[in-house]
């Protein structure tokens, strides 16, 4: 409930400017008559904007090829990669990822390293992570200008501060305040699932979708919900534990201090005793056994059963709470067989009310890979500093 | 993604008379001093807004009680309740309620009516609230503006198309075009327990909480949750469940389709149940037994134990999807005896990982009653015309 007083030019300017990177940012290249469009400007204003953008190394202007119309083309506006570059850092369990991303959602570079067998504590992880986006920066010679970072845990958004990673055995870490003030830039730090929910509204299957929940599976379970077009926070900016729901009451015991959570039913320990692959084997040996299955739909269908009755009775509720459209598998779930997705999506269509009354939640995987947390980092480290370029 | 091109002063008058309005109707009375400050704007510009809404009758200035400041106190601006008058309907299982509700929140004057042993097909219940609201407004010598409708089932937001109300036996209803053809004027139609999540927010125990869910059992359960200050829609407007979450696999039949579904372990028909009230006696037994439940701790605990464990895991849930800093228990929920709350939401802050983290999820019954959900749906209505007045 605050006044709109009388916009001052350069207040229109300024907020002209940062939509059209934004435009650029997360649609790629455009030309100038649809970004006059889109903007609802003229194109005298447009040319202006561009111009003083072009000419800033921010974006190039490129004659398009030429196209059936008549007359002269509408020059096309490319984003610059390199004229702003944000670190994106994904810590999972077993692995830490970083990447430098530019304008426009480029990875330019990346590097990672496994932290099995070595220690995930808190301080070398920070450390580890600080050094090698030096390194990193010095080699691609850019200078990034705002980080995000994704963390499987419990993450207050509003200074980075994590209450509980338990995967990682992290408690009460402030890591956004400990990363920035060494970066010396803004840092950003979102749970893992809600990056992924984040980077597959814009970049990934849920681009266009205003209502998605985005399901994942690694060690733990996580979701994040995109609710009218923007990403759920919850009190305090927690949200998302949807692998913490109670869904098989009296059941295991979990780390939570709750038990027959769902993450024990359809997490990774829980899909290594559906396929029989013992708990040691190493994460390739799962998904070449999920491969296996893919060609093989009636002995997946009879090894993943009761895996697909658990994944389906979560995603009943999640769908009846939350109304999605779209629910977008991820990372362990993304990988199912095809034909265990086809009958989960058959029967939660079929059990939930809320499926029938929106015409059928679709259920489809992840299309981002491996690299969906680090897109979604990437884009909550640029929300903040878009304005900047 | 729009621009935002210079405003036009008349646009800024404009926006600035809803948000008065808006500020008026929900704060209630306010001296103009506190209207400035709130609005940002100028003591000359308020009183100027609020000399033209004085002289339409919107509003009425009073020179407030002498405070303790030196000086010519500020002047008092109070809503007029005739100045803007909405219809509210409310239809429940056995029952439905209409109200007419001022600006400023007000209830003006209200007719109920039984449903039990009555017809509830739509079209008697259509009529009859047709003509109840019309010998109501001409009672009460107002015309109201808009109407907001509260119905127990999974509806359509844009429309008002009740796709099903399972306990009423609808399914399919174009209520909001139906009603609104007849009575020519705008009509929103919400999901019950969505209308009292936005009622619990704006004028109950949840205001000023921007994280709320409102759970509530009535012969179904339901909720509505506030996320980020602002009701959840989900997509097509379809949202909020909760009652059929799947909680224990395997468990009771639900007529949606599903099973086990948490409305069959908490709904009235499980509180009956637990408190050995047979199902046809009527909902006043229930009550009674309740506030006896009230004076005798231990006996609520040991016969409400089952219920309450029930209660717990879906709160549990709720609050690890959601992540409110704040639950509102509505209707039979409500009315369960203090201890039983008081254990409920102990066991939760216990089980639930999110609500640690946000430092202990609260869990309160609600403070407006009956008036719930008539209060709700009188500023879904409002919402679309405040504007007009």
């Amino acid at each position: 409930m605050t006044s709109t007083p009388v916009a001052r030019p350069d207040e229109v300017r300024r907020h002209n400017r940062t939509t059209l990177l934004r435009l650029l940012h997360v649609g790629g290249p455009v030309t100038r008559a649809a970004l006059a469009t889109e903007l609802g400007l003229n194109r005298s204003t447009i040319k202006t904007l561009v111009d003083s953008l072009a000419e800033a190394g921010v974006v190039e202007e490129r004659v398009p090829r030429p196209g059936r119309g008549a007359g002269r083309p509408s020059l096309l506006v490319l984003p610059q990669p390199q004229a702003a570059v944000v670190l994106a850092v994904d810590i999972q369990v077993e692995h830490v990822a970083i990447a430098l991303v530019g304008f426009g959602g480029q990875i330019l570079g990346r590097n990672s390293w496994n932290l099995r067998g070595r220690s995930r504590e808190p301080d070398e992880v920070i450390t580890h992570v600080i050094e090698s986006a030096g390194m990193l920066a010095a080699d691609l010679g850019v200078e990034p200008i705002g980080t995000g970072v994704s963390v499987p845990g419990v993450v207050r958004r509003s200074d980075g501060y994590v209450h509980q990673a338990p995967n990682l055995r992290w408690t009460d870490v402030a890591l956004g305040e400990r990363l920035g003030s060494v970066l010396r830039m803004p840092v950003i730090v979102g749970n893992d699932a809600e990056l992924g929910a984040v980077a597959e509204h814009l970049r990934g299957v849920a681009k266009g979708s205003s209502d998605a929940v985005y399901v994942s599976a690694d060690v733990g379970v996580g979701g994040g919900v995109i609710a009218d077009g923007s990403s759920l926070r919850g009190a305090a900016g927690y949200i998302g534990e949807l692998g913490h729901m109670v869904i098989r009451p009296g059941g295991r015991g979990c780390y939570c201090g709750s038990s027959g959570c769902w993450e024990t039913e359809v997490g990774e320990a829980a899909l290594r005793r559906a396929l029989d692959v013992p708990e040691e084997t190493p994460r390739g040996v799962l998904l070449v056994e999920l491969r296996e299955l893919e060609k093989d739909p009636a002995r997946a269908a009879e090894k993943l059963g009761e895996f697909a009755e658990w994944l389906t009775l979560g995603l009943v509720n999640v769908v009846n709470l939350l109304g999605p459209q779209l629910v977008v598998l991820g990372e362990l779930f993304g990988m199912l067989p095809e034909e265990v997705v086809r009958q989960v999506t058959a029967e939660v269509q079929r059990r939930s009310m809320v499926s029938r009354a929106v015409g059928g939640t679709r259920i489809v995987p992840s299309a981002l890979g491996v690299d969906v947390k680090l897109l979604g980092a990437a884009e909550v480290a640029f929300e903040g500093v878009l304005d900047k370029v």
